[in-house]
């Protein structure tokens, strides 16, 4: 960190700040410009209030050099994250995971047909939503704890691992049988919840909230492993932008930025991203020619008639083709990557 | 509503469709062009999912006509909302409400002593932050529980209502002596607390996330308002963009918009909009000239020593002579706003 | 500026490195953290490029100190820039300057009709436009060089100085008449103009970009000013962001963040900045409000017959009203804002 | 186009609108809603200005039906044109074009040096900057004329076609020798140049600007088309966006958007857009997956030597495997994305 100092500013001041410091066990390195001073900060800063140097007189700028987040930093912990579910499926390190499945769950054929239908064609993990967050109180609001059992009966017609989204922390006794608990975009710095999850022993795929930076969805993750749960996967599913021909904007370079800091897994998912089926598939091909660890799409047998969010669903039929190529692209595009 | 099919769409699809919106009880009439052909939908379509329709293969595209939002809709209850609070204090509705306090409650001296300023200064309320959403988790996350009995304190000893922000559900039980619960920006889509504050018979200050429009704002109003409490308070705090000279970009002209399009009473924080304590007072001003039916604002006793957010917060001398501007500047104002 | 060096960055390049920076006399300070170098550098750092500090394998990350303007920096001329037009008017320096006049000049009739009545109404300024930026090459280019010559009559008419905006260098001998220059949005950073309109004598009003910062408005000033030409009047009419409800988002905090960095005067633009006619006098009030040195408004005498913008247009009557508004709160703004 | 009348709106007034569209050949086909009326407008809407529509006080609303651009439209040109550079390098149609060389043209022996090494490696087009546009008016501004001159040995040395970016209308006859004339992100809106563009007999790349929509560019395509030069190549360069980790946000789902809405190529640039030369290889792996019709991409022979955007420079060494990786690649996308 480094703190530019107004000009002529007071040298007692200075001189209690640093102490101030100290006592946080930060050593302060003073460098004499001709108009100003500047301090360079030693020590770990991840525990300096920015916000307070700000407000101190003598202070113009704060300049942070190191990253605010250390259990999620690739600096600290170089090797790739590998999060095994159910001992039959790992995310990251190599791995290449496709989580597939309807936006809600509606009826046990709707489920169970899907599950096995994704399956044959590739899929790793069965995702389906049970509570929904809708931006109008009149829309469906998903079968809630019904559909979570619903997605269990699936899961053991198939052996897929399951994932589901939790909107609130009362919910968690419902998710005993889900293998994945996800965190929505809108709840990623739902703070409490974070916490929370910190003390589950479940993997958490954790989704980029539409206007959070890279940094802010490294320091959610940052949350729930400062409270023990090391297990989290990233998740880009589009960010909000002054373009309206795709719903969000995917940010596919959001891929190799994170591959550089932090040593956890990376899912994208272009259904949610673009809002338009048609976009799906080229969307889904960028992200895993980026190097992307896996892929997350909303398959639906009848998107017509799908309870939610069938402009983005793919037929299962889309989804047979889609996966075979994204199997072969990867085993080529793994290797460029590395 | 108005759906746009595509060229040389199967015409008994599009009767299928009409069926089906008929028992939705919105019925269908087509326009047809050179090229295209378009179906406008008359009845309410708050309930009609957009998604679905964009889905069918018929369909080239949808535009919304009317608003998404009914109980937070001016054109269906032109009357401002004005909302009491302790039969001392009324938003909305041509008064003009000032919320002052520090941004967390750090002990009773501190809290009191603030208080006491502010209200004599001509605040209406006190803030003070217990429940805190910090984005680092190593950061201090607020007194919790602690707070709000501190802020109760402050209550008592000067009689002026308060105002705290919730972070999740379990905490209600805590609020019971605050007077109206503050929904902070990253929880604007939590929907599942939205639901249960539409229970609850207390005012509730809704604020803008960081990236909603205008209409989320609404939508989720909407929420709360659908759940059966009418009364709330709309909160603009900047929204995000790429400028990064204030911490984020204080959108004045959602107060106009706002003005038209519901009758909620719209309050504006200066302090979290700009991050930086000499933009608090031309903000709020600006705001103040724009309409806005109040302004809450960050005070603190000793700024360099808060436990967050010191950079922001005003000293209660500042805050002494901007209240007074300010309701000078509120009569000019609301008169030729009118 | 600040270089962060890489993790065990070879000592010898680092040595080449603060060799290479003194040949450009700029003197390098280390400081040695625990894990990490930074090189404080001391001198005038407007000429380093950053791009290619980046570019070497021992830097990890660079930050800027310092702002990279100078002629437009209040650091260096802390004392307002007061641009007089014709000996008449003064823009800048506690001045407030009220320009009014239709989007683009359609007719003698129509121009001087309205120069006249926006002159009994307080504007000092009446603006024009000859050519016009429009999207669509199928929309109404303007009336170009001829629209100046009728501007010119309404200018000789009235007495009022005229401006109106250049989108070209060619065009340039056509504004011999024309008193205040204008560059647009989307040329802001047409760098060539910009370094033209630098060897002219006359004043330049830029317009920020849609999507461009402060810092680069400042940057953009500075081509003009670096040129010799230091008669530069800055304008915000709103940036892009994913808010829809105005066209663009007006950007009322630059007023008191550029009070900080510049001495150039700055005018607001409330009617290309909400795009909507009713918004344009609640906005014209916050950014007087906020401490504008004026205001920048479309009136047409006839707006659903404009040939141009007429949905922001405002009527000559609500002009009248607004203008007197306007100069009296400034006054009362203006002392606040000391 | 829909035009949604206001509740109540006079019946003299609508009848008044509807006489002066048909005067336009626009007929108008009105629905009335429970309590809204609705007129559809059927006809060749490109040339009718939704801004006059919306001043007139009968109008809430207008919604667009139709794009408002004909010779870009692929509705209209379906197949994909296919842009010929000297009968040599065809782009579009299923060709793929790799586009290659230093961010600026510094010396003889550098970009001839350059252009042979990027030929060996497989790409098809050099480029070279000559005109640069700079932020600041400190940095190096490009060689200009004599910069060109360079480029055309270097196009002479080793056939192969020049592109380089214009930044004036002035500097035209310069580009004689240039094979494509390139328009830069800050110039997309620079109307009077494009309409000069219109008229000349060389293709254009068209880059899209930071802040511009997909539908904008289409619009500044349509500048150019409609002046009769159909060789348009459009460039997604990046757009600014809250993300600050890379320089702007490469929109990689343009591409198939644009594939939908227009049959001109389109051309990914990898560097500019992230500003990191490590993230230049996976951004361009992703841009071919997604069905780009080519790749333009920054080679320097010494980055850190570069008097320009060295940042984000590969070495002619990455730049040989990014190449041969890229063709094989595209071949396995082009199959999938047909």
């Amino acid at each position: 960190m480094v703190i530019i100092l107004k000009q002529n500013a007071d040298k007692n001041k200075i001189r209690q700040l640093e102490e101030r410091l100290l006592q946080q066990n930060i050593k302060v390195r003073p460098t004499e410009g001709d108009k100003q001073t500047i301090l360079g900060l030693i020590g770990d800063t991840t525990v300096v209030d920015i916000d307070t140097l700000l407000s101190l007189d003598i202070v113009e700028n704060v300049k942070r050099i190191q990253e605010p987040y250390k259990a999620a930093n690739r600096k600290f912990h170089p090797h790739d994250t590998v999060v095994r579910i159910n001992d039959t499926v790992s995310v990251g390190g190599g791995s290449f995971t496709i989580i597939a499945g309807p936006c809600s769950v509606e009826s046990v054929p709707q489920i169970t047909g899907i599950a096995e239908s994704v399956k044959k064609s590739g899929a790793n993990i069965l995702r389906g939503g049970a509570f929904k967050p809708r931006t109008s109180p009149y829309a469906f609001q998903g079968m809630r704890g019904e559909g979570l059992k619903l997605l269990s009966e699936a899961k053991k017609e198939t052996g897929l691992p399951i994932i589901s989204e939790i909107m609130e922390i009362n919910q968690l006794p419902l998710f005993s049988d889900v293998d994945i608990i996800q965190v929505g975009a809108r709840n990623m710095q739902n703070f409490e919840l974070l916490k929370e999850l910190g003390h589950q022993d479940k993997p958490i795929l954790l989704k980029r909230g539409l206007a959070n930076t890279i940094d802010e969805l490294l320091m959610s993750a940052e949350y729930i492993m400062s409270g023990g749960n090391n297990n989290v996967i990233l998740c880009e599913r589009g960010i909000r932008t002054f373009e309206t021909a795709t719903r969000n904007t995917l940010d596919v370079s959001c891929i190799p930025v994170l591959k550089q800091l932090t040593h956890l897994p990376i899912i994208i998912d272009p259904s949610h991203a673009t809002g338009k089926a048609a976009l799906v598939p080229p969307m889904a091909y960028a992200a895993t020619a980026a190097g992307a660890d896996g892929i997350m799409v909303e398959v639906h047998n009848d998107p017509p008639h799908a309870l939610c969010d069938g402009a983005q669903s793919i037929t299962p039929e889309t989804f047979d083709s889609l996966a075979k190529s994204l199997i072969e692209l990867r085993k080529y595009a793994y290797s460029y990557n590395q």
